[in-house]
């Protein structure tokens, strides 16, 4: 009889069967939370594996760096981190590496860690024939817990910025052609680049979401981050949340050159690694937040039903049907 | 021009390019340290790979899964953790891995944390080539500060148990032949693949140190585990703490059919994988210690003088011109 591999059962199925092993409360958020006497330490692990998440034509490696420690805080973010401690670096490197990538790919690490706070705490290093860069992030839970499962029917659903940059960056770093590339705005080739190898956070989010809230009462807000692309994000909210997302098209945050078309609409929705926050307020908050911060914007909201992603406008609800990024 | 490769430089002069990167307390120890409001957190990383590290022969996953929290919990323990909280789990897999590989994998990592506290907060998992297993953990720090830069000269030099095991159990796992073997006792090849496969960490070792402390204003003591041998230890000790390891061949504890001869004493000093403590006390409190948990032996001590090892008796010197485990 054929065992089932990883590919037979595919990655949704194997997170649900992984979630088994751990503690029920640590399952479906992008960190898990360690309680100690006074405080409580965010702590998020990301593994990036070259020819898989990276490889050395797409980013050089200051870059990877960088983007290797931003993915982390991002999530910390999106947990309502409200400091970054330090982060720890697993590394696997093969023998034939050269000292200055390493030494490059450290640069960019100190950089965003220069940017955003914390430091190096440690780490282990080991010869291996594909280069892996495993780095778990430790941040202070701050005031307000933003987590996936604290949307709430009748919130409204905001994203911090654009989708969809960082796949067009990664198609270009890749020199994938397609059929209307020369059409492309070169400024926002240059955007895209830029969003695809030195992605940013905002690390004033917090501070914003707690200056517009207007009932001190609420400490729990829905929110996660569109690393897995905006679909993904929404559908996780939806599902830890069990509600539904109604998604207005017309105004979800495009760049102003972001052509049209369905190609254009999959690296919107599926794209990944934009690094914005995906999250849901009470109809005030939103409304003196997105005020507050220009970037920010309204696209929909949650409402009760099966936990799933619809558009307003039922004619763009062929986009939904399309597959996420598959880690296996 | 040939740009130098890790290869080149080598595992000591990476880790010390590395140390540059960051901050210096927390380059020469087991554990990074995290300070909360009231408690202190020890952070630890330790990384697995298929072929470097462990392989489907030598051993199983449920093993595999057992050791690797194990080796992790060990530098908790050599740092003076009081507790293990938890660990997250980052994982590389090939998509052809059996489930049951990771089931078997995930049932050895739950039944060790069974057994030494501490639960899965959480994790990544990527494809990969190679399997890739990076575990972190953390522990509460206790009261006792156990740290490599805290030896002392006059301090006697302790273990906690039988070095050289796991390295006789990776050879009988790996099928290596060698010229003795059809004398080697079967007791001894069944314990040593147990060491291999199944080390154990001895979490009672710190409330015996508290226990038998005769003064308690001393609460720094020099500490390192023999993950690397007894021999790397014993070098990581005398170099972070400045000063010599005298050994007394004679005190060193063996199984009682452990054989004589050049290669079974570079075993056990080189070999590695062992998880014992090795540790300094002032005479005293080595005295109660050793009265009190008949596993510790006293195997020497330090004394005034360059960071080094040496034997009391000379002619044991030329064990000590050997390589250590190669990391590139």
């Amino acid at each position: 009889m054929h065992k089932k591999t990883l590919e037979d059962i595919g990655e949704k199925e194997l997170i649900n069967r992984l979630g088994k092993f751990m503690p029920k409360n640590q399952i479906s958020d992008d960190c898990a939370l360690i309680k100690t006497k006074n405080e409580n330490l965010l702590v998020n692990t990301d593994c990036l594996v070259e020819n898989v998440h990276f490889n050395d034509i797409n980013i050089c490696p200051m870059d990877l760096g960088w983007k290797a420690v931003v993915s982390n805080i991002s999530d910390l973010l999106s947990s309502g981190s409200k400091k970054t401690i330090g982060i720890t670096i697993s590394l696997v490197l093969p023998p034939r590496t050269e000292w200055i990538w390493v030494e490059e790919l450290y640069k960019g690490i100190n950089k965003a860690l220069k940017e955003y706070g914390g430091m190096i705490l440690g780490g282990d290093c080991s010869k291996g024939d594909d280069k892996v860069i495993s780095i778990t992030a430790f941040g202070i839970q701050g005031e307000l817990e933003l987590r996936r499962n604290a949307c709430k029917p009748g919130e409204i659903i905001l994203t911090t910025g654009i989708h969809g940059l960082s796949k067009l960056g990664f198609l270009m770093q890749n020199k994938i052609n397609f059929d209307n590339q020369f059409s492309l705005n070169e400024r926002l080739i240059i955007k895209s680049i830029e969003h695809f190898c030195r992605p940013r956070v905002y690390p004033n989010f917090l501070n914003n979401l707690l200056k517009t809230r207007s009932n001190k009462k609420i400490k729990r807000i829905g929110c996660t981050d569109s690393s897995d692309g905006l679909f993904q994000a929404l559908q996780d909210l939806a599902m830890a949340s069990s509600c539904k997302a109604i998604i207005d098209y017309e105004k979800i945050p495009k760049d102003k050159d972001w052509p049209n078309g369905d190609k254009w609409d999959e690296y919107y929705f599926f794209g990944g690694e934009d690094y914005e926050l995906v999250f849901s307020l009470p109809k005030k908050w939103a409304k003196n937040l997105s005020k507050l911060d220009k970037n920010i914007n309204e696209i929909g909201f949650f409402t009760d039903g099966k936990p799933s992603i619809e558009f307003n406008d039922n004619k763009k609800n062929k986009i939904l049907n399309n597959t996420t990024f598959k880690h296996f």
